[in-house]
Protein backbone atom coordinates (compact mmCIF):
# COMPACT_ATOMS: atom_id res chain seq x y z
CA UNK A 1 0.00 0.00 0.00
CA UNK A 2 1.58 3.45 -1.02
CA UNK A 3 0.33 6.39 1.19
CA UNK A 4 1.29 9.76 0.00
CA UNK A 5 0.25 13.02 2.03
CA UNK A 6 -1.96 10.86 3.70
CA UNK A 7 -3.79 9.46 0.45
CA UNK A 8 -3.67 5.62 -0.32
CA UNK A 9 -2.72 6.14 -3.96
CA UNK A 10 -3.27 2.19 -4.76
CA UNK A 11 -6.96 3.18 -3.94
CA UNK A 12 -7.30 6.84 -5.94
CA UNK A 13 -5.65 4.65 -8.78
CA UNK A 14 -8.16 1.82 -8.49
CA UNK A 15 -11.05 4.39 -8.17
CA UNK A 16 -10.11 5.93 -11.49
CA UNK A 17 -10.15 2.41 -13.28
CA UNK A 18 -13.22 1.73 -11.98
CA UNK A 19 -15.14 4.59 -13.02
CA UNK A 20 -13.55 4.82 -16.46
CA UNK A 21 -15.02 0.97 -16.87
CA UNK A 22 -18.52 1.89 -15.37
CA UNK A 23 -18.82 6.11 -16.12
CA UNK A 24 -22.27 6.11 -13.83
CA UNK A 25 -20.80 5.36 -10.49
CA UNK A 26 -19.13 8.54 -10.63
CA UNK A 27 -23.01 10.42 -10.36
CA UNK A 28 -23.08 11.43 -6.94
CA UNK A 29 -25.51 13.31 -4.89
CA UNK A 30 -24.83 14.99 -1.98
CA UNK A 31 -27.41 16.57 0.70
CA UNK A 32 -27.99 18.92 3.56
CA UNK A 33 -31.04 19.06 5.89
CA UNK A 34 -30.99 22.71 7.48
CA UNK A 35 -33.42 23.92 10.29
CA UNK A 36 -33.79 27.82 10.94
CA UNK A 37 -33.46 27.95 14.89
CA UNK A 38 -33.92 31.90 16.07
CA UNK A 39 -32.88 35.36 14.59
CA UNK A 40 -29.74 34.98 12.27
CA UNK A 41 -29.04 31.22 13.47
CA UNK A 42 -29.82 27.84 11.75
CA UNK A 43 -28.32 24.41 11.73
CA UNK A 44 -27.23 22.15 8.86
CA UNK A 45 -27.09 18.37 9.08
CA UNK A 46 -25.04 17.04 6.92
CA UNK A 47 -24.87 12.53 6.73
CA UNK A 48 -26.36 10.82 3.88
CA UNK A 49 -25.17 10.78 0.29
CA UNK A 50 -25.53 8.83 -2.85
CA UNK A 51 -22.79 7.67 -4.87
CA UNK A 52 -21.02 4.85 -6.66
CA UNK A 53 -23.90 3.17 -7.05
CA UNK A 54 -25.56 3.41 -3.91
CA UNK A 55 -26.83 5.07 -0.67
CA UNK A 56 -23.42 5.86 1.25
CA UNK A 57 -23.76 4.54 4.84
CA UNK A 58 -20.42 5.49 6.30
CA UNK A 59 -21.32 7.96 8.71
CA UNK A 60 -22.93 7.26 11.95
CA UNK A 61 -23.60 10.75 12.75
CA UNK A 62 -24.53 13.95 11.04
CA UNK A 63 -21.76 17.12 10.64
CA UNK A 64 -23.51 20.06 12.39
CA UNK A 65 -22.21 23.15 11.03
CA UNK A 66 -24.30 26.48 12.62
CA UNK A 67 -24.52 29.37 10.46
CA UNK A 68 -25.37 32.62 12.49
CA UNK A 69 -24.39 36.34 12.24
CA UNK A 70 -22.61 38.48 14.15
CA UNK A 71 -23.97 41.24 16.40
CA UNK A 72 -23.28 43.93 13.50
CA UNK A 73 -25.29 42.10 10.81
CA UNK A 74 -28.27 41.64 14.19
CA UNK A 75 -26.79 38.09 14.93
CA UNK A 76 -25.31 36.17 18.10
CA UNK A 77 -22.38 34.76 16.96
CA UNK A 78 -23.34 31.27 17.10
CA UNK A 79 -21.66 30.65 13.96
CA UNK A 80 -19.94 31.60 10.44
CA UNK A 81 -22.21 33.81 8.38
CA UNK A 82 -22.81 32.06 5.17
CA UNK A 83 -20.77 33.87 2.71
CA UNK A 84 -17.89 32.94 5.43
CA UNK A 85 -18.89 29.27 5.11
CA UNK A 86 -18.47 29.76 1.49
CA UNK A 87 -14.63 30.40 1.83
CA UNK A 88 -14.43 27.33 4.09
CA UNK A 89 -15.83 25.48 1.56
CA UNK A 90 -13.17 27.18 -1.35
CA UNK A 91 -10.24 26.68 0.45
CA UNK A 92 -11.80 22.53 1.93
CA UNK A 93 -11.93 21.94 -2.21
CA UNK A 94 -8.51 23.43 -2.98
CA UNK A 95 -6.61 21.45 -0.42
CA UNK A 96 -8.20 18.20 -1.46
CA UNK A 97 -7.76 18.99 -4.98
CA UNK A 98 -4.14 19.83 -4.58
CA UNK A 99 -3.13 16.68 -1.77
CA UNK A 100 -4.85 14.29 -3.77
CA UNK A 101 -3.35 15.45 -7.17
CA UNK A 102 0.28 15.87 -5.40
CA UNK A 103 -0.25 12.20 -4.15
CA UNK A 104 -1.01 10.50 -8.07
CA UNK A 105 1.87 12.94 -9.12
CA UNK A 106 4.29 11.34 -6.32
CA UNK A 107 4.63 15.10 -4.62
CA UNK A 108 5.13 14.98 -1.02
CA UNK A 109 3.12 17.83 0.54
CA UNK A 110 5.04 19.29 4.26
CA UNK A 111 2.77 21.77 4.75
CA UNK A 112 -0.43 23.77 3.05
CA UNK A 113 -2.08 26.84 4.04
CA UNK A 114 -4.66 29.26 2.81
CA UNK A 115 -5.86 32.50 3.65
CA UNK A 116 -8.92 34.27 1.74
CA UNK A 117 -10.97 37.17 1.29
CA UNK A 118 -14.14 37.51 0.41
CA UNK A 119 -15.16 41.23 -0.72
CA UNK A 120 -18.86 41.82 -0.67
CA UNK A 121 -20.63 45.50 -0.70
CA UNK A 122 -24.13 44.64 1.81
CA UNK A 123 -26.33 47.23 -0.47
CA UNK A 124 -27.38 43.76 -2.47
CA UNK A 125 -28.59 41.79 0.09
CA UNK A 126 -30.18 44.67 2.11
CA UNK A 127 -32.23 44.74 -0.92
CA UNK A 128 -30.68 49.04 -1.20
CA UNK A 129 -29.83 48.72 -4.68
CA UNK A 130 -30.33 46.69 -7.60
CA UNK A 131 -26.95 47.41 -9.56
CA UNK A 132 -25.05 46.08 -6.40
CA UNK A 133 -24.96 42.23 -6.84
CA UNK A 134 -25.26 40.36 -3.90
CA UNK A 135 -22.94 37.91 -3.37
CA UNK A 136 -19.19 38.44 -3.48
CA UNK A 137 -17.71 41.00 -5.59
CA UNK A 138 -14.12 38.87 -5.48
CA UNK A 139 -12.41 36.29 -3.83
CA UNK A 140 -8.71 36.55 -3.56
CA UNK A 141 -7.15 33.69 -2.29
CA UNK A 142 -3.58 32.78 -0.86
CA UNK A 143 -1.28 29.41 -0.94
CA UNK A 144 1.54 28.71 1.25
CA UNK A 145 3.02 25.65 0.22
CA UNK A 146 6.16 23.59 1.74
CA UNK A 147 7.23 20.80 -0.48
CA UNK A 148 10.50 19.16 -1.76
CA UNK A 149 9.61 19.22 -5.52
CA UNK A 150 10.43 21.75 -7.93
CA UNK A 151 8.71 25.44 -8.03
CA UNK A 152 7.42 24.65 -11.42
CA UNK A 153 5.56 21.49 -10.68
CA UNK A 154 4.25 23.25 -7.47
CA UNK A 155 3.00 26.01 -9.99
CA UNK A 156 2.04 22.96 -12.77
CA UNK A 157 -0.34 21.14 -9.91
CA UNK A 158 -1.86 24.76 -8.83
CA UNK A 159 -2.70 25.22 -12.16
CA UNK A 160 -4.53 21.60 -12.72
CA UNK A 161 -6.36 22.10 -9.55
CA UNK A 162 -7.97 25.41 -10.50
CA UNK A 163 -9.43 23.86 -13.27
CA UNK A 164 -10.37 20.54 -11.55
CA UNK A 165 -11.96 22.18 -8.38
CA UNK A 166 -15.88 22.10 -7.79
CA UNK A 167 -16.18 24.94 -5.32
CA UNK A 168 -13.88 26.54 -7.46
CA UNK A 169 -16.34 25.90 -10.35
CA UNK A 170 -19.29 26.58 -8.75
CA UNK A 171 -18.56 30.11 -7.60
CA UNK A 172 -16.21 31.06 -10.77
CA UNK A 173 -19.39 29.77 -12.73
CA UNK A 174 -22.90 29.36 -13.00
CA UNK A 175 -24.79 26.45 -11.05
CA UNK A 176 -28.78 26.06 -11.94
CA UNK A 177 -30.16 26.01 -8.49
CA UNK A 178 -34.32 25.30 -8.76
CA UNK A 179 -35.94 26.59 -5.37
CA UNK A 180 -39.21 24.99 -4.42
CA UNK A 181 -40.96 25.94 -1.40
CA UNK A 182 -43.81 23.80 -0.23
CA UNK B 1 -37.96 46.97 21.01
CA UNK B 2 -39.39 45.26 18.58
CA UNK B 3 -38.20 41.67 18.12
CA UNK B 4 -39.84 39.81 15.21
CA UNK B 5 -38.33 36.02 14.57
CA UNK B 6 -35.70 36.60 16.61
CA UNK B 7 -34.59 39.68 14.85
CA UNK B 8 -34.04 43.39 16.36
CA UNK B 9 -36.12 45.05 13.96
CA UNK B 10 -35.83 48.25 14.97
CA UNK B 11 -32.04 47.53 14.64
CA UNK B 12 -32.42 46.65 11.49
CA UNK B 13 -34.54 49.97 10.60
CA UNK B 14 -31.95 52.21 12.26
CA UNK B 15 -28.95 49.63 10.20
CA UNK B 16 -30.47 50.08 6.64
CA UNK B 17 -30.75 54.32 7.52
CA UNK B 18 -27.00 54.20 8.09
CA UNK B 19 -26.02 52.51 4.97
CA UNK B 20 -28.44 54.76 3.05
CA UNK B 21 -26.11 58.19 5.14
CA UNK B 22 -22.54 56.63 4.49
CA UNK B 23 -22.89 54.09 1.34
CA UNK B 24 -19.50 53.05 2.61
CA UNK B 25 -20.41 51.19 6.00
CA UNK B 26 -21.66 48.50 3.59
CA UNK B 27 -18.37 47.11 2.55
CA UNK B 28 -17.69 44.28 3.95
CA UNK B 29 -14.47 42.04 3.55
CA UNK B 30 -14.97 38.90 5.20
CA UNK B 31 -11.90 35.85 5.89
CA UNK B 32 -10.51 32.19 6.44
CA UNK B 33 -7.59 30.33 7.30
CA UNK B 34 -7.56 26.84 5.80
CA UNK B 35 -4.83 24.94 7.51
CA UNK B 36 -4.05 21.34 5.54
CA UNK B 37 -3.86 18.22 8.10
CA UNK B 38 -3.73 14.80 6.60
CA UNK B 39 -5.29 13.48 3.17
CA UNK B 40 -8.46 14.59 2.70
CA UNK B 41 -8.69 16.72 5.65
CA UNK B 42 -8.24 20.56 6.55
CA UNK B 43 -9.46 22.90 9.20
CA UNK B 44 -10.87 26.51 8.50
CA UNK B 45 -10.77 28.98 11.29
CA UNK B 46 -12.73 32.12 10.87
CA UNK B 47 -12.63 35.25 13.33
CA UNK B 48 -12.02 38.19 12.25
CA UNK B 49 -13.73 40.70 9.58
CA UNK B 50 -14.02 44.35 8.24
CA UNK B 51 -17.56 45.62 8.16
CA UNK B 52 -19.16 49.07 8.60
CA UNK B 53 -15.91 50.84 8.47
CA UNK B 54 -13.87 49.09 11.36
CA UNK B 55 -12.24 45.42 12.16
CA UNK B 56 -14.81 43.73 13.94
CA UNK B 57 -13.57 42.24 17.55
CA UNK B 58 -17.18 40.99 18.35
CA UNK B 59 -15.44 37.07 18.60
CA UNK B 60 -13.43 35.90 21.41
CA UNK B 61 -12.82 32.75 19.47
CA UNK B 62 -12.86 31.72 16.00
CA UNK B 63 -14.98 29.59 14.29
CA UNK B 64 -13.29 26.17 13.17
CA UNK B 65 -15.29 23.80 9.95
CA UNK B 66 -13.62 20.90 9.33
CA UNK B 67 -13.20 20.07 6.07
CA UNK B 68 -12.68 16.09 4.83
CA UNK B 69 -13.67 13.35 2.52
CA UNK B 70 -16.06 10.06 3.02
CA UNK B 71 -14.35 6.92 3.03
CA UNK B 72 -15.16 5.87 -0.71
CA UNK B 73 -13.64 9.43 -1.95
CA UNK B 74 -10.25 8.52 0.45
CA UNK B 75 -10.75 10.10 3.79
CA UNK B 76 -11.77 9.55 7.18
CA UNK B 77 -15.31 11.44 7.73
CA UNK B 78 -13.85 14.12 10.29
CA UNK B 79 -16.47 16.56 8.33
CA UNK B 80 -17.95 17.01 5.51
CA UNK B 81 -16.95 17.72 2.35
CA UNK B 82 -16.32 21.14 0.32
CA UNK B 83 -19.24 20.37 -2.28
CA UNK B 84 -21.49 19.55 1.36
CA UNK B 85 -20.63 22.60 3.13
CA UNK B 86 -21.29 24.63 -0.11
CA UNK B 87 -25.17 23.09 0.59
CA UNK B 88 -24.61 24.29 4.43
CA UNK B 89 -24.06 27.94 3.67
CA UNK B 90 -26.85 28.08 0.80
CA UNK B 91 -29.26 27.40 3.17
CA UNK B 92 -27.73 29.47 6.55
CA UNK B 93 -28.06 32.34 3.63
CA UNK B 94 -31.56 31.59 2.32
CA UNK B 95 -32.59 31.36 6.18
CA UNK B 96 -31.25 34.04 7.50
CA UNK B 97 -32.70 36.08 4.35
CA UNK B 98 -36.05 35.15 4.75
CA UNK B 99 -36.30 35.41 7.99
CA UNK B 100 -34.98 38.90 8.50
CA UNK B 101 -37.09 40.20 5.87
CA UNK B 102 -39.93 38.90 7.41
CA UNK B 103 -39.21 40.67 10.08
CA UNK B 104 -39.01 43.47 8.14
CA UNK B 105 -42.56 42.63 6.79
CA UNK B 106 -44.18 41.96 10.12
CA UNK B 107 -44.39 38.19 9.38
CA UNK B 108 -43.85 35.46 12.34
CA UNK B 109 -42.37 33.01 11.20
CA UNK B 110 -43.40 29.71 13.46
CA UNK B 111 -41.02 27.36 11.34
CA UNK B 112 -38.63 27.30 8.60
CA UNK B 113 -36.64 24.10 7.28
CA UNK B 114 -34.90 23.64 4.01
CA UNK B 115 -33.46 19.94 2.75
CA UNK B 116 -30.75 20.53 -0.55
CA UNK B 117 -29.67 17.84 -3.05
CA UNK B 118 -26.43 18.61 -5.38
CA UNK B 119 -25.67 16.60 -8.40
CA UNK B 120 -22.44 16.02 -9.22
CA UNK B 121 -20.62 14.01 -11.79
CA UNK B 122 -16.81 13.27 -10.42
CA UNK B 123 -15.14 12.55 -13.90
CA UNK B 124 -14.57 16.49 -13.76
CA UNK B 125 -12.87 16.58 -10.42
CA UNK B 126 -10.79 13.49 -11.24
CA UNK B 127 -9.14 15.23 -14.74
CA UNK B 128 -11.42 12.29 -16.33
CA UNK B 129 -13.53 14.23 -18.76
CA UNK B 130 -12.89 17.63 -19.82
CA UNK B 131 -16.59 18.13 -21.26
CA UNK B 132 -17.81 16.94 -17.87
CA UNK B 133 -17.82 20.61 -15.49
CA UNK B 134 -16.03 19.98 -11.82
CA UNK B 135 -18.84 21.78 -9.75
CA UNK B 136 -22.62 20.67 -9.82
CA UNK B 137 -24.63 20.21 -12.50
CA UNK B 138 -27.20 21.27 -10.23
CA UNK B 139 -28.75 22.06 -7.02
CA UNK B 140 -32.28 21.53 -5.42
CA UNK B 141 -33.82 23.44 -2.54
CA UNK B 142 -36.77 22.71 -1.02
CA UNK B 143 -38.32 24.83 1.53
CA UNK B 144 -40.71 24.57 4.35
CA UNK B 145 -42.04 27.23 6.20
CA UNK B 146 -44.67 27.42 8.55
CA UNK B 147 -46.55 31.22 9.74
CA UNK B 148 -49.16 32.43 10.07
CA UNK B 149 -49.32 34.82 7.03
CA UNK B 150 -50.72 34.13 3.53
CA UNK B 151 -49.59 31.69 1.70
CA UNK B 152 -49.10 34.62 -1.37
CA UNK B 153 -47.40 36.97 1.10
CA UNK B 154 -44.46 33.75 1.15
CA UNK B 155 -44.36 33.47 -1.75
CA UNK B 156 -43.62 36.93 -2.24
CA UNK B 157 -41.04 36.98 0.63
CA UNK B 158 -39.17 33.80 -1.06
CA UNK B 159 -38.61 35.40 -4.71
CA UNK B 160 -37.84 38.56 -2.88
CA UNK B 161 -34.93 36.24 -0.70
CA UNK B 162 -34.01 34.79 -4.11
CA UNK B 163 -33.32 38.40 -5.46
CA UNK B 164 -30.93 39.13 -2.54
CA UNK B 165 -29.21 35.88 -1.18
CA UNK B 166 -25.56 36.36 -1.18
CA UNK B 167 -24.75 32.65 -1.39
CA UNK B 168 -27.46 32.11 -4.19
CA UNK B 169 -25.72 34.99 -5.97
CA UNK B 170 -22.54 33.33 -5.64
CA UNK B 171 -23.26 30.01 -6.79
CA UNK B 172 -25.77 30.95 -9.78
CA UNK B 173 -23.67 33.66 -11.20
CA UNK B 174 -19.73 33.96 -11.25
CA UNK B 175 -17.85 35.38 -8.92
CA UNK B 176 -13.83 36.46 -9.69
CA UNK B 177 -11.63 34.58 -7.81
CA UNK B 178 -7.71 35.40 -8.54
CA UNK B 179 -5.68 32.65 -6.67
CA UNK B 180 -2.45 32.87 -5.67
CA UNK B 181 0.49 30.77 -4.97
CA UNK B 182 3.44 32.66 -2.62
Amino acid sequence: MSIVNGVDVDKLISTIKAIKENPDIANFQFRANTEWINGGHSRTKIQSFYGAGAEDESRKQPFVIDGDEPPILLGNNVGPNAVETVLSALASCLAVGFVYNAAARGINIKSLTFSLEGYIDLHGFLGLSDEIRPGYKEIRVNYKVESDAPREKLEELCEYVQKTSPVLDIITNKVPVVVNME
